[in-house]
């Protein structure tokens, strides 16, 4: 994300998602490659332990690679032929053999996002701490539920985080069961270049990468990215919901939480702005935005689309940089924030007993009127704690 | 969808989403609402058995309906005025008891997608018979794989429809891992009207509609539609993935399918639009539209947001017939498909074996070089018939 | 919109983008290039007058239309065959004379269009209206400025106000400067059929319909279309900018504003939702949805696309009613706006003024501190009657 | 746009939407501040010299900007901090004097625009000038028109190419009438810091910089950002259509056009891909979604949102680059365009004609059936010439 990212996106994942690190998925991919080619004699060993000593990230240049990759449309083509420069001329043959740029570089995009998953998920786990441990801590803080942001009816701040602790389990979940694979097609998805190994080496390709063998190539085909679209979607808008609540939570007016590092104004020293909760609803805007373009190259024309494809790069790359600047501010925001159990209880206006009224029950306070939350909260809890 | 939403929409998925179907799941919620509370006794028996009798969709008016819902902003308040008029003054009161007018609404919506999915699935099981039918057909008619809607290398049309149907058996299982939700939490997710039986009556009210049983509300959680809109996206994309590859294999100067029903043109006789894929193509736009506004109704302000939930019936509504309509149309297309396997073989320019060439591998023709497509095709029927 | 289209959109809106409003436009369609045709020959006089007197839209069914549509994917085959039906064998072959179905349909759309950009353009007139009268009411009443939900420093709300109506009069003026086209090319935009007065007719049928002249057909450049796309989805906004701010304006714990009409509960007695500002922020959230897949359609293949045509009509349809919804919403809040000038005043907590001190200023009190908003609304006051 | 962005966006552009080109942006709006207060005493002259010179952007690392501006949300915290080290102690404290982060982050976003707007127009006067080209030169070179990819009449490539130079000359009039605005509103759009002198201020400050001056802080009313938003959408949307066609024609099995400097395939060397067309096609999603962002940012909390507005930074950038890697592509496959005249009259099919039997006309051949495409050329002609 430009400009300005590191605001937006946390170092480790801004470099798990970095045009370096795709290089190095590049050169898993090529790597793994010449290796799946050794037992069917495709590639002599010894040229694909020469290809494996060059498929070392450090030697590439992105930048590089990226201007001269405009020519082909993709960073493949230079990527290959620097490879073959580095292996040098007698194995150089066997470098990339039998594959398709766009082998590469969907290999390397599961490969990204195998590792950026990791990141983000593990920031999940945060937030799913911070909320059990805030679900926990105040089951009995009587608080203002709200409905189109008027008071409705007494809840407790221990409800509310159960709330966002069932959604981010929701996520976990979601994220979880998506699995990366391995493309592997040729010129066009029939691997015919490789002869008749072509599905084993296909195999023993996936198995190297640690990437999961698809039935059949997914060049044209892009369920696995789709599914992984609408996971960071939902990833990305449970965090924001958590944020936006924080946000209004933290209003002057409200004053029932606070960030514990909130940042300052240029201009206002007395402010004590929700920052890590604001940047977060900045980004799932974004990760929102590039799913949907993710979700627009599933219409990709015949064995590799015309664009679709080429957009795929930037919207994967972003939106996983996105979603993961929304889950780790939630995180930060999360476990710093100040809550004002007092704030909460002075802040229910008598009104929201006017149901319990309605239904004949006269609760003493609005402690009294808080209905089934201690269950919802052990519920949420508990599938926090099977984990 | 308007206008014209004939043209797009299939009659019984149009009824299954339409005003009317909302209202009968509104209803069959206000009546499992009221028998839920019989075993609890906060509904006596006679009270729910009329409450029952009086949810009967055809004695309510949706237009009369909406019109009245404007000034709460939802139908339900109108519905539940009409449903205690019906009732009768006696066991009025209970109509209603203890829910919030979003409990209704969320699970008239689950019941409504429950139903819409049923009928989206069974399309795309028409899908999948005919990709399994031509997968199988076809596996040996050579043509030529195009990338960047350039002739790459030989492929088979078999081999594309074994594409086709990855992608669509890809569908179905997201669509039948996805579980449909009761919603019941009272006016703001606490249940507290329901007394200390109020996850008893969650439970049996989830058992009455066959709906799934939340840990917790997801009034402002909405991670169930948000799984939904992920998979309704990609079920359009997977289908129109199709449609554009028809569109593409059915112009004058490629010829190689044409639609068994080919519309006509208003003005040229000779013209053979290949409208099923067309109006496929249309419609996942709309899906893709409509889910992205269900991802941002994730970010739902405290305990109901003002404005992402009444966002969400007309997105929920539009994704649902418009994935049903890419679907449908596509099944359309595919069972009348007339496949010219000569005209695909012709197609292929010598120049696609031009990379078995360089590879030192002399195919005869290009029926020689089609690598490991029998492998993929046999893949894709076996998981198909694993089904 | 459905389900419960009328608690979003006002019937007369509902009314101008109906199914039937769209066949009155492409039958005021066929009438104009009928009579544009006397003039050079192609079409008899009488055999205009005889299909302009059957270009009735009550003689129509838009439902059976859609239903017939569906082999050719249009409504308009089926259309013009009723309409040859209606003028009788002589006449009927004078019908649809030289035109294509895109002509018949790109032109209802714009007349569609017109008359709902009209509708919309009242209700940003009370908007407007409403605002003014807000701003020079409450130039000097003050209140809080909020920046990330924070206190900030001291405004007024007539401030508030001359920001809303700035973007409302910048809407305004967005709308006014679209132009709708008339629409004539013939099968694909050459006019051949109508021979070398060609140019001719097109001139005649769109002065006729009121419509402006292009300078060549736009069947598959769809700037008309896409400009308009950009000024509703901005007009939307704007109306739920002003939406956003009564809602949170509105929150129980602030109580600066209320809906004259706000909405009750279905359980909560005491509740005053904002109903009209969050049918608003629902709204806006359809607009912008639906602008989008009109921005999709610029890419157009060829002289019609395959898709990005038919996914037109419903785009604009909704895209004119949501954004109807938005702006009639809110003009309604705001007419019945209660402001409460005393609660405004007491909200401003004393940090406020910290910025002053900062700067050496010592403000008695908030409303020594408010700046240059009494020139800002004098200019937006400005604007706003020279109009 | 990330990853391998020098693919999709020239080297000047990507300059001019660096995060360099906002700090310089951010530089310019904070010395033009200092200027503007020289008049009214606000900021001594000398003070003022020593601001100016110390607003190098050299002398700033955008990088560390970004990191340091983690705490606050905003880069303007460091960069205010570190401009003050740099103009040393004295002076020091009339930097940012009666500015808010968000003042100079608006004006920046103007000026990073304006200047990218210029690239982006510039390109597509490149456009405009193949297209024109191409509609004189071939104006008589018969082809097929395509109608949902069909062949439906004859037409020209100059008709074809006149169409694409009307959508052109549209977005470059929408783009010329876009003016970017200055921003300065100080903590929440009153200008109290600046005293009464305030409008004077700003008045002085959007002449320093060139850029409008709005009637009212545009602080929460991004109208200037939504049009932009329309205009780039549309622009990116104008070229796509081209690149489109040009994929479409340059189809192997149709074969009309090719890329000068087409791309080859890292696997078959035969294949000619008509690469600067495919990743305009990319290009376009990216803008079309980034736009999307910019336009809900319109609804905007209060008097500075809570994350729509620092969605809108990235939002920008991405658009800006996204739109004018299109219309970059665009112009250069335009440039280098090979058009096989006697590919496209030989690629019509008789049935072609079909239409003129139908209306009793017997053209000879194709030729005689082009209608009144000379016309449309020359319009569309006569429009460009006048600019």
């Amino acid at each position: 994300m430009n400009p300005f990212g590191a605001i937006f996106v946390p170092d480790e994942l801004a470099g798990a998602v970095s045009d370096r690190a795709w290089v190095a998925g590049m050169l898993a991919a090529e790597r793994a490659l010449a290796n799946a080619q050794v037992a069917s004699g495709g590639v002599p060993a010894e040229a694909a332990a020469a290809i494996a000593a060059a498929c070392e990230p450090d030697g590439y240049d992105p930048a590089a690679l990226a201007e001269e990759g405009r020519a082909s449309g993709t960073p493949v083509t230079p990527l290959v032929e620097a490879l073959r420069r580095r292996v040098g001329s007698e194995d150089a043959a066997f470098v990339h053999r039998g594959a398709t740029s766009q082998d590469i570089l969907d290999t390397a995009s599961m490969l990204v996002a195998r590792d950026a998953v990791r990141l983000v998920d593990a920031d999940l786990a945060r937030i799913a701490d911070a909320c059990a441990r805030l679900a926990d801590e105040h089951r009995g803080t009587v608080m203002a539920a709200r409905t189109l942001l008027q008071q409705a009816v007494p809840t407790t701040f221990g409800a509310k985080a159960a709330g966002w602790l069932a959604g981010v389990l929701d996520a976990r979940f979601f994220l979880a069961r998506w699995e990366p694979f391995a493309q592997l097609g040729g010129a066009a998805g029939t691997l015919a270049a490789l002869g008749p190994d072509g599905t084993g080496v296909l195999h023993r390709y996936a198995e190297e990468l640690g990437l999961g063998e698809p039935d059949v190539p997914w060049h044209a085909i892009r369920t696995p990215l789709a599914e992984l679209a609408g996971v960071l979607a939902t990833t990305a808008g449970v965090a924001a919901k958590i944020a936006g609540d924080i946000v209004l939570l933290a209003q002057t007016e409200v004053g029932e939480v606070a960030e514990g590092a909130a940042g300052g104004s240029s201009t206002m020293p007395h402010k004590a702005n929700p920052v890590s909760a604001v940047v977060a609803l900045a980004c799932e805007r974004h990760a929102r935005a590039s799913c949907g373009v993710l979700f627009e190259s599933l219409v990709a024309e015949h064995e590799r689309p015309a664009g679709a494809w080429h957009a795929e790069w930037h919207a994967l790359t972003n939106a996983l940089a996105a979603t993961g600047g929304a889950v780790s501010a939630v995180a930060r925001s999360l476990e710093g924030l100040r809550v004002d159990a007092a704030r909460m209880r002075a802040n229910v206006v008598p009104e929201t007993l006017s149901e319990a009224e309605r239904f004949g029950l006269h609760p003493a306070s609005p402690d009294e009127y808080v209905g089934s939350v201690e269950v919802f909260i052990d519920r949420a809890l508990a599938r926090y704690h099977r984990r």
